[in-house]
């Protein structure tokens, strides 16, 4: 028969199995929609509709993974009744596990993007734009998710900034699409595509972002979400 | 002294009044966003800058709701180890929460557009989309909120609903605005930014169709999230 103490240790220990559970499900989650994103620009970029196809149907299958977890953390929440920095972990998971599912949302509409180019004439553009904020922001990804899994706070604040930069990115690619679009007025409808794509394109960095900052309060135990400025930001995530 | 019966009614009633005080909080910021959205459109068909800035200004207040809830709800789950249904509700308000906060960001993004298109010359349009979109998403997330107040399933089911006639109704916007571009590209540049401020609209109808889907999970239990088609949700709604 188990002592108190050997009880209580067999609890805590199933508890910390149970609360890395969740934190690797979010993790194989993150890289299920990491592969769609980076599938769909490519499936975009090679006019691959029946890729496109597939990476919209696929879109259920993180569905299914977000509602798995949100329900993995109200059977802990219940069951272990987490306080402190337990807590803070499963409330960081469930914050994030909306931002990964968002992002496979904005995934999927990328390929829908690139089944609508794949039927419009070739673009001017030849989708430079696409490919260059497609990977940054599939970078920007990745690394919020690393930074995630080690708990790395040097790589979300990372992540933070590199957002601004995609953003500065993405308002110079709208604005020589629309110079495309008034030099030949017959383009207009495959550049709006190109430009929904770049939207989605832009919305990831922003959850990449929400991610990592994410990270930053489970690390510090502060909210460092909407700081008014990345320096006010910086200011407190130095000040340690 | 009180005795044992009396404490533990004394804390299950403490316990209600903040379980009340949650959801009371996150009705009046979603009250606070309902006015934010509704003034973002009349002052983008207004061409009232000034009023845009203000809209603007004011969505940090309601930045600051979303954490303080955010706050709330950890101390709650810490203090009180809600199960049950008490602890669906608090997990019901932490991603109601999420969807309401990025329906102010979506208002402020459309002051912003407002802001632009008051720059531009006079829209050939006359906003009759914006108007029209607008008015039908400020009415869904009037009653998604309601039906949270409520906890009215069939009211929430009808936001749902009507999510899909909102997408309609876009899709049509959208093909009317590109013909406008193709009439006269010099007007490129101002439908654009009607076609910026149209997405955050229905934008904002998916978030509250978000909402109402989250009260359908809080009253029946069941997690209706990424339901293939509306007609499968029907019937697992019907299905009681």
């Amino acid at each position: 028969m188990l002592r108190q103490d050997d009880h209580k240790q067999h609890i805590s220990e199933r508890f910390n199995t149970e609360l890395e559970g969740i934190k690797n499900q979010l993790l194989e989650m993150g890289g299920k929609v990491e592969k769609q994103l980076n599938a769909a620009v490519a499936a975009l970029v090679a006019r691959d509709t029946g890729e496109a196809e597939e990476i919209i149907n696929r879109d259920h299958e993180v569905n299914q993974m977000e509602m798995r977890i949100d329900d993995e953390c109200s059977t802990i929440i219940a069951r272990r009744q987490p306080t402190a920095s337990d807590l803070r972990l499963v409330m960081t998971v469930i914050k994030v596990n909306t931002d990964v599912e968002r992002i496979g949302d904005e995934a999927a509409k990328i390929a829908r993007q690139g089944i609508r180019l794949a039927e419009e004439n070739v673009s001017p553009t030849n989708y430079i734009e696409i490919r260059r904020i497609g990977s940054h922001v599939a970078t920007m990804l990745r690394k919020s998710l690393d930074a995630f899994a080690r708990l790395d706070m040097e790589l979300a604040v990372e992540v933070v900034q590199e957002d601004t930069e995609v953003d500065r990115e993405y308002g110079s690619a709208m604005r020589s699409l629309v110079t495309f679009m008034m030099e030949d007025p017959r383009d207009i409808g495959a550049i709006l595509n190109e430009m929904w794509a770049l939207r989605s394109l832009e919305r990831i960095g922003d959850h990449a972002s929400n991610i990592a900052e994410h990270v930053i309060y489970l690390v510090r135990g502060q909210d460092v979400r909407h700081q008014r400025s990345i320096e006010e930001f910086m200011d407190k995530v130095s000040d340690q």
